[in-house]
């Protein structure tokens, strides 16, 4: 369940007005931003850009983008794209940075529905005139290029159809491979990479029933290098991807400074999702509700806007 | 240029009625079937699968299965499929043939466009339940696995932008690693499988004109392996397809007993597409018009329809 609270009345028309007055002239009303932007959903939020750039002939991203600034901006900049367009920003964005951000790719590629991905690869495309696998296989190499290349240009099967024999010897094939600590084996990419979600539940299950412990705990070690460290967060990741973004706000909010962006990308990209699910997990897992949590950590407009996101009335 | 000829006024109820009667009784009226058959396109032919559907309570496509046989049947088969399904059932009975015919896959890989192959992907799963580079990777195994799953699960960008600097370096890449004979190196799929193909072709211009020799000819020697093979084909796909589908079709014409399969392919796939220029590629290189080659090589309605297909009025 989303936590994403949208005004079920509307009208873009409006909401473009109340945004220009808000940007407009000295000062900027922070308030008013979070206050619309916070209660409108993706569709909605592009009815909006587009009544606003009709009536001002100005792009509302970049306006904003010129009036905020810090995390703020970055939040409300990455909350108004279009998912498929953020989940491309945010992609580009861990490519490009210095030894690339395997986590980002990974969650995009495995969490998304077959779909959603190849939604990010035309979004990637059209922003930046390279494909994202181009851009991702440049920017890495070796076995870590193997494994995000296969995942991102991944179409997997979607149906619920389980091959219980195969479960089996696939999850022998992975255990043998881990235990002799191949973690570049082509048949774990292969595997990891090409079965549907569903085949790959039944392979975790039985690696866990046969071997007597999960899949994902035998990759966990003291140790780890990065190959190994990036097959634990795919496995996790298509394992279950709540307990994974709970693990990843604990992270960022316990942080020395809090990693805004880890808890920027994590609200934004799942407000309009699975977020109350996962703050669900938080609050089980911390016994604080993650929106107590944030706002410890947090200040100012970026503290009230994750908080409108988070649910707050 | 496409060479079908489809008939500009049509009815797809009227047409299902002939099809119906040329099917029903005793015997089977094969001329009936390629008139209408053979002079229709994708969309008519969509059509007319519809209607029949519809007036009879059958599929047109196990009628005809069950009433023609050898090679008229296959080709019939295969054209009146939907293109992005015909070729997810190329692709699957080339995958599952013993020692997969790679050139087929490559076809599909580097000659449809990037939204053409991704079409064919969707096809194949709703087609086989499972997706096609899954059942590519089951079935493939090393270096020729890693550059056909890399090709096939490719989204390449389509545009038209040139970057000359990386083409020289690229070039220079291919290069290095050819003469070594290190044709299973990373860079080499990389390059394969991820540049447009725009940029391709000028990565390739860029091999000739700096060491006086065309990629595609450094690859093709005596004693070459499948992987070296397959890297000729793929770059001789991505290069220039039509001069490579005449080599298909003259090695096919050519071969003691016909290829069949290759025959049937290369005019089936490219009848709606650019047909009539691998005519003219071949008569230039074999001073045979392509259609008096494939009438001495076969016999029958099965000569009859590739006849029609290649645009005899």
């Amino acid at each position: 369940m989303a936590t994403l609270i949208a005004s079920e009345n509307f009208s873009p028309i409006e909401d473009a007005e109340v945004l220009r007055k808000s940007v407009k002239g000295w000062g900027t009303d922070e308030k008013a931003i979070i206050s619309i932007l916070g209660h409108r959903n993706a569709a909605q939020r592009k009815q909006i850009r587009l009544a606003y750039e009709q009536s001002y002939q100005e792009d509302l991203l970049k306006r904003l983008e010129s009036e905020l600034s810090g995390d703020f901006e970055k939040a409300v900049y990455r909350w108004i794209l279009d998912p498929a367009d953020r989940d491309a920003v945010l992609a580009h964005v861990a490519i490009k940075k210095s030894g690339c951000n395997y986590n980002v790719i990974i969650e995009i590629a495995t969490i998304l529905s077959p779909e959603e991905l190849f939604a990010v690869r035309k979004a990637y495309q059209v922003r930046y005139k390279h494909s994202l696998e181009e851009d991702l296989a440049a920017h890495t190499t070796g076995d870590i290029r193997k494994l995000l290349v296969a995942l991102v240009t991944a179409y997997r099967y979607d149906g619920g159809e389980i091959n219980a024999k195969l479960a089996k010897s696939e999850a022998d094939i992975l255990h043998d491979a881990i235990k002799d600590k191949a973690f570049n084996h082509d048949e774990i990419i292969r595997i990891l990479s090409t079965r549907s979600k569903t085949q790959l539940m039944a392979t975790f299950n039985r690696y866990r029933d046969d071997h007597k412990i999960s899949i994902s705990k035998t990759l966990l070690e003291e140790g780890a290098d990065d190959l190994q460290k990036a097959l634990h967060v795919v496995i996790r990741c298509l394992n279950d991807h709540k307990k994974y973004f709970e693990k990843v706000l604990r992270n960022g909010i316990r942080r020395v400074g809090t990693d805004e962006d880890a808890l920027t990308r994590v609200i934004v990209t799942r407000a309009e999702r699975d977020l109350k699910d996962i703050k669900e997990v938080y609050y089980k897992k911390n016994s604080v509700p993650l929106e107590h949590a944030v706002a410890k950590d947090t200040s100012g407009d970026y503290k009230d806007f994750l908080l409108t996101l988070l649910g707050k009335e």
